[in-house]
């Protein structure tokens, strides 16, 4: 990719690298593919710079596994036994967060979401990751499980040095006001359109 | 994500599982991020599943390593040690392919550009692979480095199970003519836009 010149330079009293150093709260949201997939792209590269990640999938049914799940997980487990790259958490929604439920035991996908969204705000507060991927995190902030005003004031007052990455469709207003990049992937084709169902290895 | 439904069965004397099989050409294009960080996340996906990767990178100075490439060939050393995943090759212009120059040697951009279609080609036709990374391929193309009917021609008819992706703005209709899934990445928001340049561990 060329190296980016910015247009214009701000009069916020900042220097180059301090600017540089901000933390960045990003959205990707739009109907077409890769929303998730670059979020966990951002992740790999986050890694290898010995970041520490934690990812937080509010996703309605995410019992299956997908790839970027494994390989991250197996990056933090590389981390562990070598000091490669950085700590990886990975937690889901779908069958219980893994700090809050037993196995089997299930609450519905609201109070799931919102129990989701009350650790996020605890581990910023903690300061406990560089990079935050909250992957879907459009769809509870959309149907009212979460308080938006309070997503978007948290995330924007999050102290110290942490990345924010939001993904999926429809991104709220006040979340866009406040990120500092929002990129929209739009559907310009796809096989789906001509009866071809999701595939192993590219779909998950 | 959510469990995509085709919107139409189409009339192609296939069924439902041997059309899930077809292989796919993606293209990643526009202005916006995340064009390459999610062909890499397909490739992360893929190593997972095992598949066979071969990235070529066709930027102009690909001297710098991106984060992607330290982690995709460590995985793929992984896999030659543990037998996890799948094999990695990782081929990038600007000091010479790896397959062709000595170090030091240089060629015009136009020539290397010219070079690596001709390998991807060759690879293409061996069936080297199971997923081709084309990133930043669309740039020799609209340049007239190498020729966009043989490309086009070559990626429609390429034998046997092999995917690939091209990554880069302004992709040539033809492309997109002959791809199964188009995603643009279209910049809503920035943070250069505010004066703030690119950062390790986000950018590279």
């Amino acid at each position: 990719m060329p190296q980016g010149q910015p247009v214009a330079v701000p009069d916020d009293g900042l220097t180059t690298a301090q600017r540089r150093q901000l933390p960045l709260l990003m959205v990707h949201t739009g109907d077409g593919k890769g929303k998730s997939t670059a979020a966990f792209g951002l992740a790999i590269r986050a890694w290898n710079q010995g970041w520490d990640i934690g990812v937080f999938q509010f996703v309605k049914s995410a019992k299956w596994r997908i790839g970027e799940q494994t390989v991250l997980e197996r990056l933090g487990e590389l981390h562990r036994e070598t000091g490669e790259g950085g700590p990886v958490e990975w937690h889901k929604m779908g069958a219980g967060w893994s700090w809050s439920r037993k196995a089997g035991e299930e609450a519905d996908h609201a109070t799931e979401a919102a129990e989701g969204w009350a650790e996020v705000k605890r581990r910023l507060a903690a300061e406990a990751h560089d990079l935050y991927v909250l992957d879907e995190f459009t769809y509870p902030m959309a149907w009212g499980w979460v308080d938006v005003d309070d997503v978007v004031e948290t995330l924007a007052h999050r102290p110290g040095r942490q990345y924010v990455v939001v993904t999926g469709r429809r991104a709220d207003p006040r979340l866009v006001d406040v990120a500092d990049l929002v990129t929209e992937m739009t559907k310009v084709k796809h096989q789906m359109d001509r009866g071809q169902k999701g595939q192993r290895g590219i779909e998950w």
